[in-house]
């Protein structure tokens, strides 16, 4: 249902040098943590174009429902687990329907150039002569904690965020310095990796960190199934684990988590009472 | 002018849950990093239904061009060097407008959650039961080094990229652990500081950055005034002063700047020629 017209029966659109989306060119294209409302103007406006639509598993299906109703969708779903299309077989299909002169719409959950291999899919179609535009997306790191009422950074409590992706392409932490991230940024945000946590979080409380650190844990993030587990560090992984969560899940490590007490702004719409309005002191 | 509508004059939005702005709410968005573009469906529905607008120094005004002509408008601009409005009196004046029962939309550049103290604002509302609503928005970050052509990650570069406000609320370096953060993560995304990028520059290099590392910097990000510059880690501070640039400015430290080598979309799309498809080897 439509309860509420977002802009008028009588609303135009103002004056605005609109980019048009042409044949044979490809629109890298976020399109947010989930909800539609987070998607952009350049968004919609591709989605309605797009003679050609590849997305990933990330794409809400409330978002496809947009689409132009003739386009060709093709989902190109990584998932552990299962066969999956390579990212070479991703860039390859890019460029033959581009090359077919046609409208190509590259659809990512979040955003293409944060954990999204929209880097090294401009590079193929760079190379290949290919036209292409970037439309960057809300990002699940930002966007869908927020929807948590957990903001990434708080001027009482941190300076720098850290993102990082929970698993490498092998599905082990990231052979990263985690000592130096824990001690470099209060607040940490993890993509995906719940099979990775209880190894990176025991690596954060060895390099100092305290076990008992809030975290919250945000699956599908921004959706009507958006579920949030408040946790700690030393915790996480089992309480994770017996809630059943599972991907999409965004993890945030740090004290702004603590903020969901005053800043649960749809639980508080809902009629939940506020818990803490300084959940910091 | 409007030279591509994005929807079709027959374009009617989908069945939706729309959210309405009521009385007495107060929406805290993002404004993205400035093309109007940007801005997400729930962020012009605000535009269009707001009663109230108070925004800050950051938000484009070709994003204001937008709103509801009949809203009232008040800037509340943070400047470096001049009187400004204290958080005290933003944060007053939102509660004393939501309670004559206005729709008010604070509207920020960027995103609320990061480095804008939305926060502390949804805090404020919380306590005084004034009942708010969050719209993320695309962070300048992310989305204004990708209008340059530099994704913040990339398979080969990084699985971590940290997000640092470049100054204090004393204009000044924050205190943090830059030795950590120089090995903590591949990529440094600097919001602002443009005056503590030779200090910043200097701490990572003593913590063994390469003083040739590749360095980015973007003036105006997403807009028709937006700059950039290439240069190291060595000589930033001094090529940015020279080429006189100024806020607002995003950095980003790190070699995914490289890949606007391959990946400079806009420039490609004005005719200029792919400079290297492979700048990472």
């Amino acid at each position: 249902m439509t309860t509420h017209p977002p802009f008028g029966p009588d609303f135009r659109w103002p004056d605005f040098n609109w980019p048009e989306f042409l044949p044979g060119w490809v629109w890298l294209v976020g399109a947010g943590p989930g909800d539609p409302g987070l998607l952009t103007l350049h968004a919609v406006n591709a989605l309605r174009h797009a003679e050609t639509i590849i997305h990933d598993g990330l794409v809400a299906p409330a978002i496809l429902d947009w689409a132009n109703p003739e386009a060709e969708r093709i989902a190109m779903a990584k998932r552990g687990g299962q066969v999956s299309p390579t990212q070479a077989e991703i860039s390859a299909l890019l460029v033959e329907r581009a090359r077919a002169g046609r409208r190509v719409l590259r659809l990512k959950g979040g955003d293409p150039f944060v954990f999204g291999r929209g880097g090294e899919e401009g590079q193929v179609l760079a190379r290949a002569g290919i036209p292409f535009r970037l439309v960057p997306g809300i990002t699940a790191g930002i966007g869908g904690l927020g929807y948590a009422g957990i903001p990434v950074t708080h001027g009482r409590v941190n300076a720098a965020v850290t993102f990082v992706t929970g698993h490498d392409i092998n599905g082990h932490a990231p052979p990263l310095d985690w000592a130096a991230i824990a001690r470099a940024s209060p607040v940490i945000v993890l993509y995906m990796g719940m099979r990775t946590l209880g190894e990176i979080a025991d690596k954060l409380i060895a390099a100092g960190r305290g076990p008992e650190e809030p975290v919250a844990l945000v699956q599908n993030a921004s959706t009507p199934e958006q579920k949030v587990l408040e946790t700690s560090l030393a915790r996480a992984a089992a309480e994770a684990e017996a809630a059943g969560f599972g991907a999409p899940v965004i993890t945030c490590i740090g004290r702004t988590a603590l903020l969901r007490q005053a800043l649960d702004w749809q639980g508080q719409a809902a009629g939940d009472a506020l818990r803490n309005p300084d959940p910091l002191t």
